[in-house]
């Protein structure tokens, strides 16, 4: 799955440059883009009562700076690690060069029973979802 | 009621100074503080699925800019305009200088019962705050 | 000049909608999305040493919350004000429906010499765009 | 150096918690805190045109969900790890609980010639401010 975003004048801080913590932002949109053209509602599914899948674990590497009007695409690649939890990688790069790496995250996210605060099996839909995006495209 | 806050890097924009919408979001911290020193507890208060008082309305001026670092006060007063809504006024200032007025700004926010969607008069307990905060300090 | 764009999880607050201010900053996406349509390069034009236009006012209007996951689309509609300054006037709709304004917004900017920390004119290129988006679409 | 912070409803997003990047931002902000606490001008430190200290890596692992209003503490450590590059540790804490970590997180920094967009030693006053961080309070 491959996300095309052009960096917001928001996005960015004093240095001139997106701040740290904005591309991680940029990145889960990446996610939630993936999630919705596969018809999973986002609403229902950051909001669901029963079931929540919180990030547990996220880090990101930069190796070089981004400017306000730039123009990027992020390739996502989820990997299923176990009954509860799955991660994903994001690889940035600008839209008309994928030689150069601008940054790589990952985000860990891990099934929860909203109401036990306990671990549940993630669903099939998100398996399914999981496997449809387990190839770096 | 005053706000004492300290500009962030996160506030800041790629022009050096902070981001317009950011300056609305830390006014934003002054109204939860005033309602947190009288004991109301935020979380309760901005996720209650009975009654929700989302802002309607909201507008700011900006007189000079602010810079990463820079320590500011925001004086509030509040405004019941009618049995469901009310007002709020920001001053901002600097910390140390009462006479330049960096930016003024409000937000009006309205009761709404959350399941029909329709105005519902003002709880009792925010009445109260409203009238604690009428008078600019 | 219209701009497309889905609601983001990051956009969105504990109240399970968009967060106020959030939605001005959406809306200044559409503003420089306008400027990169029309060649206008958005780092350099941010980020100048010599002109900044800055924004010394703003205000928003909700008629009706946005979800995760929505699909909005603004229309901008551009106002020469005067030799230094312009307004820009937001038009919040649902991407598939034009009868229903979910927020309107505007949007006051200035033309400062950086360095004099003076009104200078606006410049000629900027001129020359405000012509182009001066009508609704 | 232990900075203090109350979640913010901007920090909050549509699953009722802290969204995931909001929390390293808010670690950013114990960073900026320390270095204010020891007389450096944040607006000179981060806007530099000589020598910038950008972020290269970031990581975080969630342990609890923050809520709008919680009080919160962050336990800020530094390690210089050569001439050119540092660390940061965070460790969030309840305001009133140091026993249960709500989150821990990691900056990594490099010292770089703006100019030449080459690594450059750190400078005495940076080195002087790691050294005194450098203890877990």
């Amino acid at each position: 799955m491959i996300y095309y975003r052009t960096i917001h004048f928001s996005d960015t801080d004093a240095a001139g440059v997106v701040y740290f913590a904005a591309l991680l932002s940029i990145c889960h949109e990446a996610y939630e883009n993936a999630l919705q053209v596969k018809g999973i509602d986002l609403n229902t599914f950051f909001t669901s009562s029963d079931i929540a899948i919180p990030i547990v674990h996220a880090d990101i590497d930069f190796y070089q700076p981004l400017f306000c009007g730039d123009r990027i695409q992020i390739h996502l690649q989820t990997i299923q690690l176990n009954e509860t939890e799955f991660e994903i990688k994001y690889q940035v790069f600008f839209e008309n060069n994928l030689d150069k790496l601008i940054a790589k995250a990952t985000t860990k996210h891990v099934s929860i029973n909203s109401k036990l605060r306990q671990r549940t099996p993630l669903s099939l839909s998100i398996i399914k979802w999981l496997e449809f995006n387990q190839d770096n495209c």
